[in-house]
């Protein structure tokens, strides 16, 4: 069961539910958000009793009982689609949503080119790596606040949204003042420290699926961040860690399917880190957009050949603007069967 | 290199090629086909003055420098897709051809009522195992020769291909009489006698990539079937291995991509190996289109509720004649596709 | 249920046992071995009544439950380990067997000098394929039947038994003529054609894990060839295909564990496949003796650095003679550890 | 390279070094310990004269060519193994050491009982979580500070050493006024911002390989570690995760050898998590013992069946007891070889 308390309810009452759940023999375990506390009762039985006298209670605004261990990011606690307004786009209804940009900010001149070609191109996010996770520590850690900095130059000057990734619990209020999405790294998904942070940080989050996390642990990772207070997230599938290595990582395109049944949170793919090499970019995008996701971050780099990170799987400025353009009629049918679903639910 | 013999060279131009070759320093393997003899030359250094020499010799076609160890299904050998023409449709071209029916033949009425089914939605072929790969020895193993006669009547009452799995080398001969394509399964993709079986087998050969093999093996494994005299083979992905377990398998969709830039030979995806839930195989199947693939291969059976094997994955009749309508406005995309880059190959 | 016919049972007996099983409501297997009827009875509810009904039939020797969907290679079934007589050794009881050699078989030269070498420091068996399963058609695939002649030289000059690998149903009459153990590769541990054949081939079965196969499915490819009529079937591990690429393979030595837990088979561990590299091999020995396993695949060529497969992860003469002699004190606290059990089950 | 600077070399001599690098054409890399400038130097071609021109500058200490991408680490820079001497043990030299405990601190009875079982069979470190990384947000987080008192308590009581983990870089000042080895989990094995803070806490890390992390990444984030200023470092194979679920992880022993290999660092292994399964520990501790770990990490509580996390892979006292005298002759083995490796050495 999920309890969620009114705004403002009071101690006493937060108090007066957990005896309640205890009483009924159950496990109580509540997270205070900054504006709401949430209760979590776990245990075994019919808790049809338990949820009819809760829900009588003073300061309950909702009690739930919810079969899967991710409670507020299932279906079965919201059937409509999460949706997420950044930089006058919505995520999660009917606009298919690119964020595009270099792996890392390297310079004023390179951030500012990549914001006008992939504005120019029908991006509606700028993305662009100011802290930069690096398995070596002898590479290239980003240009940390100054690559902040410029991204928000990039902004005023196209009015793209700016998405970019927070590494450390640390950082999250000073990346929340720069960046329109807070990105969470692979590597970072189950750090758990930072996820409960981004609970309050006022922005929302696009999180990154782990190279060898499981589709239940991405949804797990995402509660965090919902049950600590905010709900504005975003799933993105990346590839995984298998054997082959043909391509960088293998990309899980189902996930993002198996994701749209179990979860109401939107869901935006990576053709860059999922296949590591340029030329299967515009095909994984395509399939992308097929198989519903609701958007992609692609690597685009003014000139590849020189980016200080993933050159390898970043598009130039043209292949960028064809690959938009031959997107197009893929998008129109996305269209067309998001309105059929809308239309559906309603 | 890849030393092709013409049709009937003797045995005597084949041993003064062979010759010719050790004397340049290189390991020489010849391959007997039924028809032709192909010889491969493994070394290092530079190929081109022992090629000159080897093409101007009496019996020889075609002598090939080849980077990549697979030779014959390599794009380098050949740049033109392979076409496979089978039941009225050509497989590789400009058609995009969908194979479907149930898992297993189980009896008359099933394996008729299937065939009529998926030929009324537009299938082209009718799958159906007459031999079946169980884990258990306990399981059903298949009608056998049983099943091979059921489908030659659905064959006969539809006008459907037939497309059925063949386990081991000694029934290649026996299955050819009744199936259009054999199809060759995950488990079996290095069982190389098989492989050299299928070399002279006189069908089309469907290969599916092995749960854990690589894109390259399973280009190696295609290359025994090319080597051995057999060069309609068309590849199958269906889903790798992996440690993500909320899908049966875990689809390696830009796989399709990747062999598309290596090889010539035609790509099929398995949208309900890929899956093993139905409610995934349509998203999947029109990412498969969305990407390039050259077919798909779908389980449908007329009540999968009392399958014999794989009900879980298979869809029922509606739901297939759903998705088949549901798709064409991607296969006209895909189409599109198709003509252009045929125009621009020209 | 298993139930296991009395050797020489009737016709009759058989079809009456599998009617009554059905009048039970359940499933009827029947797996006819040379000179045994085996039938699997499968379904839900308390078998206890239908079990006792068919002890007391005619033809009947033996009715169990099992829940494992392993059943005659299962502990439930037999809780004494197996134990294979071969070549003056009993694996599986007191004796931890070694079994060495060649990757391939490639001259008399060699193989006879390989087995003087391993015979000398220690070993059992003499390892060696004639038949080898090679990735690419080009590369060499053994002597064949002239190599099974080398090695029976072998045998005799030494008093070593063989283990060489058998790749096809076609060729076990064959081998089995010429080997003490057919060892079945790890691409064919689903080849179920293959596994069948082996009920009825004479011979003790070393049946290596797939690459991607579980302990469980290895268990059932096992139960495959025991259910056809062989229970002298050992398994091996040899490594399993991982994201890792540092080794050739990983070794999962905690399934040794498992297995002797799971069944009753002896279980053998190849320190070369796994590693492929030479110089973790020792190690990795030492590993397998102290966690229990009845013996060691490995690989030792005479000059390795002139071996036509496998160079890299075979053992010179002298490194194989000193792991042997490294590895006598871990034996010695084997047997100790194994008279212990032995004991204990007494 | 890696160019050591002494300590308390001056700004103006670290600027002169990295003028002198980027003269001759390298990259430069320059990372700020506490006490000590560490600069590395990355390019091609060949590096002996740049090198000497370094060595012979004021402020330069050592200045090395490393090939492999981690250097400090490496047994190239260092060829005797790394001796961590803590709690009146020395990790790395001819000790076997133990640290074993609950995974969760749980209560002051709890982990007191746990200290006495653990000291009282030979056990030198006592380990028990007090923060506690979870997939759930609603599963115990760990008592937090409480828990690192009531550690300390136990210390007190014992003369154990303490070994607890710490997940964020906010808490590692924290953690490590209490905590004799810092723990780093599998999940945070590539936590940037956590490695780099932990160059500076003053205590010895245990560095967990990520759960799909390979050993060279692992050895990447040792080098993190070392880099920013903290040389005292043990490496812990935990299992890795692949498609095997028989177990919780696959335990990928070998890697302690390759490890041995590759770097002087120290080699723990935690048989509970690899395994999952109490009745598993045993097997894999022996083969940890044989293979040449230097210790072992392993859960123990003094009832399991109500432990608060990962009561199904703990020990109880009496089989931890068990088991540490049962691994006594094994113990003697791996002395008697580290004496030999280390006379062989001098």
């Amino acid at each position: 069961m999920i309890i969620s308390m009114r705004l403002h309810a009071t101690k006493e009452e937060v108090a007066n539910v957990c005896d309640r759940i205890k009483e009924f023999g159950y496990k109580v375990h509540s997270i205070e958000g900054e504006q709401r506390v949430v209760i979590g009762a776990v245990g075994v039985g019919d808790v049809t009793p338990c949820l009819e006298s809760l829900e009588a209670m003073p300061g309950v605004e909702k009690a739930v009982r919810i079969s899967a261990p991710y409670k507020f990011v299932s279906r079965e606690f919201r059937s409509a689609k999460t949706e997420i307004e950044v930089a006058g786009a919505i995520i999660g209804r009917d606009e298919f949503v690119v964020m595009a940009g270099p792996c890392s900010v390297e310079s004023e001149a390179q951030i500012l080119e990549s914001a006008e070609i992939v504005a120019r191109a029908g991006a509606k996010l700028l993305r662009g790596g100011a802290f930069k996770p690096r398995t070596s520590p002898y590479d290239f850690q980003g240009l940390e606040i100054e690559g902040l900095k410029l991204l928000d130059k990039a902004r005023r000057a196209t009015g793209l949204g700016i998405i970019t990734e927070v590494m450390s619990d640390r950082d999250v209020e000073l990346v929340a003042e720069y960046a329109d999405i807070l990105q969470i790294g692979a590597r970072n998904m189950q750090n758990f420290a930072l996820l409960k942070t981004l609970g309050n940080c006022g922005r929302p989050v696009l999180l990154k699926r782990g190279m060898s996390s499981t589709v239940k642990e991405l949804l797990m990772s995402a509660e965090y961040v919902v049950a600590h207070g905010n709900s504005q997230v975003m799933l993105c599938e990346r590839g995984i860690r298998t054997f082959e290595t043909v391509t960088r990582n293998t990309c899980d395109i189902v996930a993002v399917a198996v994701l749209s049944e179990l979860t109401h949170l939107p869901v935006i793919l990576d053709p860059s880190h999922a296949t590591g090499k340029r030329s299967l970019v515009p095909a994984l995008s395509r399939a992308a957009v097929a198989i519903g996701a609701d958007g992609l971050l692609v690597e685009m780099h003014p000139a590849p050949e020189k980016a200080m990170s993933d050159g390898a799987q970043s598009l130039d400025p043209k292949q960028f603007a064809q690959m938009m353009k031959d997107l197009q009629p893929h998008i129109e049918l996305w269209k067309r069967a998001r309105m059929t679903q809308t239309a559906a639910a309603v």
